[in-house]
């Protein structure tokens, strides 16, 4: 990149310049619920036909965009800007959670779903979220880890399928 | 392999093709769950200590074992030996399927966990076997499809990301 800058014309190098300038000086993070935005509230938050009660808790800003694509999802994000990981000394008081946590005391909440990645640090952040927000009287629930579409059992690793079995649902006919 | 067996010594030859004699001879399906076994009932059906109450649907006995692998499963098995899949003429009557149905008829079953692999013709079967076993009074529950362990939400397809979704689960702290 920086022998295209050094190799491009001036005009294209500064064009870029000022892009960049402008970028840190319209985008800022909701403060309602941390997503990247040019206003504040963010257009989910402003949403009246979003479901105000319920919020989906997602790592980064590009995990709020992967929900926002399947289309299925109707209510509100909140971005925690990271996950609790010990090894990279970042811990609960380095995320996006006392918002959170103030969100779900003013009552608007009936659900918080937390779908941060099944990895290491995102369960641990999963359960994490979910003690503290137990005694607010939210109900708290976490995206289903199992068998991903068109995969097959045979190759599912150990630890996906039993969470699969663990998981299970009722199964109706007409769903 | 035709190579091999020209180049073996005379017994290594033989020594396989009685092998695969003795195989045919002594593994046959548990007529009870459709299993590979060499003696009717299998091992898992005749085991008092599995749960005789709980039954898992799986395609084939490689997904048998996979099931097993993980450990966490402690009821009993039924093998369809294939999935419904009209393109190939595989149709339900070519399934193990009526053996099941005498099972739940036979009131000893109150769960029937489908683990068909989450495939177009997997989740067909599935909804198939749903809708033959409800009039029946089991309770028929399907292995979650979601995002795997360790994976990322970003890189979930969108179908997996929404069934992982949509089949959320309360989460406990003390879970």
């Amino acid at each position: 990149m920086a022998f295209w800058l050094l190799m491009a014309p001036e005009e294209d190098a500064r064009g870029l310049a000022q892009a960049i300038d402008r970028l840190k000086d319209a985008i800022s993070l909701c403060s309602t619920c941390g997503a990247l935005t040019e206003e504040d509230p963010c257009a989910i938050c402003a949403d009246p036909k979003r479901d105000p009660g319920v919020v989906c808790v997602v790592e980064g800003p590009d995990d709020l965009y992967a929900v926002e694509r399947t289309g299925v999802y109707r209510g509100r994000y909140h971005v925690l800007q990271g996950t609790i990981s010990p090894l990279e000394g970042i811990g609960p008081e380095d995320l996006f959670l006392s918002p959170l946590e103030e969100r779900c005391k003013s009552g608007e909440l009936q659900e918080v779903i937390i779908a941060t990645s099944p990895t290491t640090e995102g369960e641990a952040t999963a359960l994490y979220i979910a003690r503290r927000l137990e005694p607010l009287g939210v109900e708290v629930t976490r995206i289903a880890r199992g068998v991903p579409m068109g995969g097959d059992l045979q190759y599912a690793d150990k630890l996906t399928l039993s969470k699969s079995i663990e998981g299970r649902r009722a199964l109706k006919s007409n769903n």
